[in-house]
């Protein structure tokens, strides 16, 4: 053992602050709570029932679960028992966690009672155990599979002692699915040391310390939820759970435990702000915000509120956040719309990550990439690198050369490099739709319309909207000798992809926009519906 | 270049902020102020002057300087060249530092012009260059050495880009001199690695955000000032620099400046409070403490003017602070008594720390350490282990074994394990006095004393003392021929070694207490010194 080298993992966070702060609520959900003793027990506990589960070094260990803090525990317990977490996006039907768990070959699947009916009758490739943890506040498993506290008993784990430290650092923690741009999610994997550094560095960013009391508004399975739980359990302060992120709920909830901070969407702020139990502040609230950038009118009214607005940048593949429209001194004379314009850029690259780059479309110098000048004009794509990125796509080597291509990760979103060093976002290479602070895939629409007969051809586009940020809408080429209609057409939608996908419009087309080549001209589409707007993100 | 992994440095930290925050204060000293752009050029400047020496990657680069802004500039400058950097003790006498020079095979040395008096005729053995720095606030040179900032000018760098990252995150960025427990001072290794976790701790558990104003009253020459400023560079805060470390000076800067943020033994902290400036604050200063732990009184009489004490412990080999004396909740309603006798305990390990232990003195389990008790009584060894601690003593290998022995780094502390989990000390298991938070080796001083004809033997022990904590005390059998008095040996002395290292006292005896097998027993000379305190350490 070198005497001088500790393997970077989040799980010594909780280790720590179970150390030194035992007796201190870690966290609290409905009427009751954990200590940090508790809350490594727990872990402790859930990592015995894997191992007696079967589940070995390596293995992945699925989770379809609010944000409750079963949730939160299994992102200690499962890197705890040396394996590997996949926690799969709540909002998907039972088709897409099966397209997840199978592509993730999870050895084991823990359910929240409250969502067994989606999963009960799907069949999984790889799955061997499927256990369900009963939330009181759910009610119980519609159809009965074992609970998890009760597999290391029934089952027995061998005694071994569970380790808090790993032996590579850059071995696997985590597995998180993108909405994918091809239909297929890709499973984006992050080591112990990327997520040790990225946890930091939301620390340091979003100002965490004892005194954190955290509201889980961001879902856990995006991203891990930013490495925040490993972040707050490193400061040593309390996180709140909730089921459901309703802004009624928020409110409650920010009151009762006196919050100081949540991450989330503008999605969920704008509910925030629109609610009827919205008041002015106490004391600050630091919400740190991605998926988006916050609008000019919305960051002005949650600093009214009292809300502290931290705008950041970033994707799955870079354990979200990766960079942080940090304010400048300069900036704090400036009138509120100039401020709002600045603030709405995605910034420069957090202290855990390195500097974005904004380069060039065209061709490269050799192999290398090549910056566009910093004029605030010039379009090229971001990329990034470094310890926040993720180290590939699972079971993908050739999506991960894609990604990786000149050693850089491509984030596939264009933008400008102004010359202040800030980034700013224009418009998306990829074929991505965000509503809500939600990836939607437009080519995953496109090929579940294109599964009914009736449609000949078809684009998706993402288009304007004051609530969501972005809505696909779809163009249909149907075939005349089937009348069908825009509402039949959702239907037949809604039994394929999840509902929050489905098109909010579907226009019926004569002709597609095409070039010489025959390949549809999605811009031409999408220009035509963002006319009279700046840029074609919102 | 693989595109997920960076190597962990310190450089990374100011290439930041000198990029996101260009024009904002990053020194100040005097009437003088650098911002983070022109701190980061200065950096670059010096790195091209060391190439323009001839220093090569890997080179050793001494600097001789108190706290003035050239010597923070160093601690990038150097690493930024590929250089290593030995930050010597300004307090040491021309053949000490002599011998720390020579021992570092350092290929270059710059020097404060307030200090060359001290090196200008010593002979060096592996130094090409010798560059001084002209501090208006010290006066010229009194000896002819060429300005370091004409360096790169005068000889031409050969232009070569200069590069803001390491190709590998556990090279060595400095080498830090103990004070040596032999009599020869070590030289213990750092890591890049090291360095940026050991500076992201001390930002986390001091608090430093882009607010901070960080006063320079600890030493850089003290393991890089506890890596603190890269931690301040880190955050984005601002470092006021001071040539002299004295009460008054340092009040008027807290007000001039409106210092957040200081670092210092509690020797100097009683300077402060005794200062005839001393006034409560308007904002609360954060203090972190280290060298030796506060008294009770001490930390009382901060906090009635306003200071924040954070109580640290830790060695040179382990970057400094290595553990911290975190507050528990359930403190909040004790007495201050009871209240500073546990806040006076050295703690728990940090956050990018492991777990301290303490282990016995004696028979092992196989190979492995035992931990004592965590009963608050029963003695043993201070022992700590990783990304804190160095990777070993320069060019020499058997103390580094000694050191490391059982895959842990002995501290050579004895202390004892409360049942909270918090470590207190105890004693020192090696011969070493701790006055005003510098490290004195008792062999040192022993060593210098049987150097002069009428010495016959001799111990030096340390000794209570309420300003210093504790002063070398010696013993001496003199030889009755020679007629030698207690201030003609303290006069010989002053040209052996350092002043501060003198001892206060020196007492002629007529035997000293020895072992059966003829060794000293210091320990019972200075059991009857310590006579009536709990603990044999102040």
């Amino acid at each position: 053992m070198t005497p001088y080298f500790t393997q970077l993992t989040p799980l010594s966070f909780l280790r720590r602050s179970a150390d030194v702060h035992p007796d201190r609520e870690a966290v609290v959900y409905n009427d009751t709570a954990l200590t940090y003793s508790q809350f490594a027990a727990m872990a402790e506990s859930r990592a015995r029932a894997f191992r007696a589960a079967g589940v070995r070094p390596g293995d992945r260990v699925a989770y379809f679960m609010p944000n409750v803090p079963e949730a939160l525990i299994a992102q200690f317990a499962v890197p705890l028992a040396g394996a590997v977490l996949v926690a799969v996006n709540t909002r998907l039907a039972s088709e897409e966690v099966k397209q997840i768990v199978d592509h993730s070959q999870a050895k084991m699947l823990v359910v929240d009672s409250g969502l067994v009916d989606v999963i009960a009758h799907v069949e999984f490739e790889t799955v061997e155990t499927i256990a369900v943890v009963t939330d009181p506040a759910a009610g119980p498993a519609s159809v009965e599979f074992p609970e998890l506290a009760d597999l290391a008993d029934a089952i027995g784990d061998g005694g071994k002692a569970l380790n808090w430290s790993v032996a590579d650092e850059n071995s696997l923690i985590s597995i998180n699915y993108t909405s994918g741009t091809t239909g297929a999610p890709k499973g984006v994997m992050y080591s112990h040391r990327g997520a040790y550094l990225s946890a930091i560095g939301g620390l340091i960013h979003s100002k965490h310390s004892a005194d954190s009391v955290y509201l889980w508004t961001l879902p856990m399975f995006h991203c891990n939820g930013w490495s925040t739980g490993w972040a707050v359990a490193a400061a040593g302060g309390k996180q709140v759970c909730l089921r459901e992120v309703r802004d009624r709920v928020i409110w409650e909830l920010i009151d009762r435990h006196r919050v100081t901070h949540f991450n989330c969407a503008p999605t969920v702020m704008i509910s925030v702000l629109g609610s009827d139990r919205a008041h002015r502040l106490d004391s600050p609230v630091t919400v740190t915000l991605g998926g988006a950038p916050p609008s000019p009118s919305m960051a002005q009214e949650m600093r009214q509120y009292g809300f502290v607005p931290i705008p950041c940048y970033g994707l799955t593949e870079t354990h979200g956040p990766y960079a942080v429209c940090e304010p400048q001194d300069s900036w704090q004379h400036l009138d509120d719309t100039t401020l709002a314009k600045l603030m709405s850029r995605q910034g420069v690259g957090m202290i855990q990550a390195e500097r974005l780059r904004v380069v060039r479309l065209g061709p490269r110098d050799g192999d290398d990439l090549v910056d566009v000048p910093a004029d605030g004009q010039t379009m090229g794509e971001i990329v990034m690198r470094g310890n926040n990125v993720m180290i590939g796509y699972f079971r993908d080597p050739e999506a991960t050369e894609r990604a990786f291509d000149g050693g850089w990760f491509h984030s596939g979103d264009l933008g400008v490099m102004h010359p202040d060093g800030y980034v700013e976002l224009r418009d998306r290479a990829k074929d991505i739709v965000v509503s809500g602070g939600e990836n939607i895939s437009t080519v995953e629409i496109e090929q579940a319309l294109m599964s009914h007969p009736a449609v000949i051809e078809v684009a998706v586009v993402g288009v304007p909207d004051d609530k969501w940020g972005e809505r696909p809408k779809a163009f249909v080429l149907a075939d005349n000798s089937h009348s069908i209609t825009e509402s039949e057409l959702m239907e037949y939608l809604r039994g394929q992809i999840a509902r929050y996908k489905v098109p909010r419009q579907i226009e019926f087309v004569n002709d597609l926009p095409k070039t010489s080549t025959g390949k549809i001209q999605k811009f031409q589409l999408k220009e035509a519906e963002w006319a009279g707007r700046e840029f074609l993100i919102n």
